[in-house]
């Protein structure tokens, strides 16, 4: 009787008191290591407030971006599409981004200035970032604003080629058009993530064309409800291997198309890129045979914020596991591999089932073995 | 472009019921029952949006009160004080009233018109809600926006009267201007709670003058920030006892005083008003002496979203408490009572700890049981 | 005194289904569905008490597999092996099961007598159940007490044959004695899963000698430490797909080999019964194209405990995912198939990376899809 | 045969920290500040295994001791109640001690030998802790076993006197053979609170007769279940302000009385020993008046595990706060103090709601505040 009061009580404690979120090793910021010979910068560059269709104002933006441990955001509000214009009639388009600078001057948050290029398809959307001035790339003809961005030298992106307010069909495709602005250095990179959106043509463009893949929120309204961060969820990100943490180098990584996109437990970037990035997140900490057996236990250490999905491409079997093996985010997981005998090193090869490299294809993993206990 | 798709998707997402919150018994939404002859308002009158100095656009403010629970919302933009001015230069201080209306017209949130008249101290910040345009509201003096309130037939109330932004040392003081006001219909209530304050002197002049008692967010960024939805934590909110569930209903309510404050886990109120809440919130479920024993099983049913913290009064004794009680919110919580003999009824007296009917006074509740189980 | 008040309150609680634990869609309780033409009674068959080495009595083992909403246990406590014999001299080897008998007489759980005859390798450890009688299978020889357990018509299975306190290399091996076994039809199953081992060269020995594949907890302690079930965690169990719920056909349905093992997130069966327990847990429940594309929008229902990880098989992309598709556990997930014209009927061809039919081979499953919204 | 290897593991693993609770600051371990002069002692001195009413072996009890971060225990197994004695007919009362011993020896957990005498109101149920040798305490008459307790040089406490089981109106009362037992030395202490009851009478027979006021779990069950301890309940425990950490110094410190019993939230104890409790729990780690106002911030740390309920007994008003103060456990909380004018130092006085030192009476602190800011 107590008990059941007891237990009743606890029970509606505990249904009140849930809601608490452990998924992120440090709350909501999120965290990638650095690679070998470039910091990894964590961006999400489209992004929109008030002064073009989003519904909050810059100072809201650049603390998201914060809470989520962002390095960079671009501020790119749509060029052609006002329509809050009768209230904000304002006829310069770098504003949103004047404010951002300011409201972030106190973080370490960078701000990049850009904007998006609204047109039907072909081209459709497409974000121009790195520009100088917002205002003359408002142009009657959408070649004319590529040709302006890259008169200010911009890193131009091909913005969620698979919407369906675009493609009835939510399939990605090349136009002429597009391969014209490709052949003329006019655009460098592709959404192939965007908002709640992945796109296998958009990647299968990407590599063809060898475009940058770029994945982004595109957020209009507040992060923590589209992305429902208070139940460990994030925007999607593109992280970029840059040489210095600077906007300069962000740039350069970009054009050089050193990315990998985070989108809910998925990478997705080019295979070089993607071992990268594999190499720095997934560490061997310690290889032991314990207690009389010969059974190695691996101590691999997960650096990243995703956890890995890793299948066992050896002839090795494992102790406690079939052949797919979770590796949690910002933790260690120890994998026990039956050798046979006592090994002095080995290779565990694996295929990361959550690392796209190209269209259903995903990115194989070595981990060189050996032993730490001797 | 895709704004208003998402817009009408959070709503219609909202509508439907997917709380992504599980703090609450029903998700975020906040639930208080309806008391003996009114309908229960839940009501947050003081809200800022980009259009004075808030951080988001009005359909945040719809889709957060929807989130919430709640029945009605003012957007009380300052008239005096316009920051965002620069960008939007909009001389119609009906602006944000009018888009909200818009917004919320599929569903069933009522929006009142609202604005704030700032001024300094005496007589500080106030809000006229209820009123029929914004726009004369600006005057040079602030007797003549007081006058204009009046001649709109506004229910006009004092914010934040503790804010050291005015009184330095945080204390509400009831200046010869406000008892002018006062004495002249001109002032018909107080905030005692606002944001994440609360003021015991503010109670007292409330009590003093008859002054209904307000609770408000006065939110300029995001509730969720704010207030830690996902942790369980709410705004604070006027729960308006009401004839009807309409704006003219709530406008009498409010001129009449029928208000209960909702501040953390803490409700204030006038003595006869916080009775009826607390008649309603609590009922007596079930009057039990299980076995062979002379122990009466009580179970209290908590029909509210507010934790009670009850301290027993009488010379009973409780079987497996002291005699601070806590009853859970939207659940039952069995109180043992060793009453020695076998009652066929009797009364349970406490002091309700969190429900403060003046200053440092907590209201009493007396609880009438009989046996359920002959 | 207390301690049968305290049984029948704990039982009470838990058959009133007020499970602790909300990581599971019904509290702590496992939920499998039946499949096509059986019943799926959920099964730890492998379980020790006092009565041998473990350290609960009977009770605790009962209320355990009660919280955890299995169908089905058996206490098989060691035959030759009584650590606490110093205490617990009794001579009758039935003595917990007896226990267990009375003590769920008030639930549904079903209490198979059972024993482990406890050998060095080979054979190692095996379970005999469905016995008649415990005493009379404590022999000197091992193969005297398989001959006996054969004599009461017990189903016997060969436990943790990839023991390290038996094989240093943790790996499995047919031994000729085990040949001998099961060519005498004295051996009828194998532990491919027990506690926190899987064993693929046990799963090769299953398949290669029709040996029915078991998956047990062996649970010595308490079942809630050794599996984190309040963080969602299970012990290990054995599905047996029975023509009804009775230990006759728990017994039928072992001894054809109709089981799927549940470990972790993983399930280990023979391709029939695995096709089996898929179909009857992956539902498709409605297949629409919504707005005006041609991107089929199908959800499938996933009844069971499991989070299922699909892999594509086909040619189709889709709109929001990459190749691989999580199946949360009771819950409808909906993939966004692009099927670039708009289809009335196709197929969805997946690899089930969680289901293990063979050494890392895993089941396929196709659902056939047709629109439900014309 | 695992289960020594297992008993190891979770042992090393319960050392090594790995709370698997959050909801503790340090996991489930129990934390309690010492007091000045004296070691606080969290101890759970009445205990019940399979050797005489209890459903576990001694291992999980030194198990649950060690997770729940205990300083002592005793098993004080039921001298002439042993229900289990078909299966343990073992005629050595103190086997639970012994095994508990060697159970413990690489742990910090001392065991302390005692025995329940059982026995029908009056006198009821008492524990013999410190005892020598269990066996002579079993006599046919219960004075003659107190008389061997005594010998023994043991401290005995009336256990759950307010027992339904024995007082059908669950109110402890003084028998004529309590107060023989008490007059000549032979009972020492009372259960305030037993399992899940708490005693306001008991209290009252504590501080007339100058009893030590004692709380148990009287666990029979488990403590995970009866307790919910992944829902953040903890059994009740006794704190022992000892002059060392050692059984002799335990001792010491029941005799003199030197106890505050923690259960749920509550405190209860002497007003002497609240106090001791309260000092040492409640520290003001910082007072400052920020910006340009009179509003003094206080800092308050909770080094202990409970939630502290204080209720403001000063005229000052709180600037965010009514008259009820919680401070959470071991955590700080900043209490605003509208002071009027800058003070340097400052008293605030509060009642402790959630201490009880008698019958329906609360603590008093307070809490002597200077500036740390200038």
């Amino acid at each position: 009787m107590k008990k059941l009061t007891l237990t009743l009580l606890l029970l509606f404690v505990t249904l009140l008191g849930f809601g608490q979120n452990h998924n992120h090793a440090f709350g909501r910021k999120i965290n990638f290591p650095n690679v070998e010979g470039y910091v990894t910068l964590k961006a999400d560059l489209h992004i929109h407030t008030v002064f073009s269709d989003g519904s909050v104002w810059p100072d809201i933006r650049v603390q998201e971006a914060i809470r989520d441990g962002l390095d960079v955001i671009s501020l790119t509000e749509h060029l052609e599409y006002q329509p809050h214009s009768a209230d904000i009639p304002h006829p310069n388009r770098n504003r949103s981004y004047e404010l951002a600078v300011r409201l972030a001057r106190n973080s370490n948050l960078m701000i990049v200035r850009g904007s998006e290029i609204t047109r039907s398809m072909p081209p459709g959307h497409s974000n121009a970032i790195f520009i100088e001035d917002a205002n003359p790339m408002l142009k009657e003809e959408a070649m004319e604003a590529f040709q302006e961005a890259k008169n200010q030298n911009a890193f131009v992106f091909w913005n969620h080629p698979t919407w369906t307010g675009q493609e009835k069909d939510g399939i990605a495709k090349l136009y002429d058009l597009h391969r014209d602005l490709i052949s003329k250095g006019l655009l460098h990179g592709i959404e192939v993530v965007n908002m709640d959106t992945y796109s296998e043509e958009a990647l299968k463009i990407a590599l063809d064309n060898n475009l940058t893949i770029m994945g982004t929120s595109d957020v209009h309204g507040l992060i923590d409800w589209d992305y429902e961060t208070q139940h460990g969820g994030h925007r999607p990100i593109t992280l970029v291997f840059s040489k210095e943490r600077s906007i300069e180098s962000l740039q350069e990584g970009l054009t050089a198309g050193r990315t990998v996109v985070w989108y809910n437990n998925l990478l997705v970037g080019k295979e070089e890129n993607m071992n990268l990035l594999l190499d720095a997140s997934l560490k061997v900490e310690k290889v032991e045979y314990p207690g009389n057996t010969s059974i190695a236990h691996v101590t691999i250490k997960n650096l990243s914020d995703t956890e890995f999905e890793l299948r066992n491409l050896t002839d090795f079997s494992f102790y406690d596991m079939a052949d797919l093996v979770k590796i949690k985010p910002q933790s260690e997981t120890v994998i026990k591999v039956k050798t046979k005998d006592i090994l002095s090193d080995f290779d565990l090869e694996f295929e990361v089932m959550n690392a796209v490299i190209a269209p259903k294809a995903h990115a194989k993993l070595t981990l060189h073995v050996a032993r730490t206990d001797n």
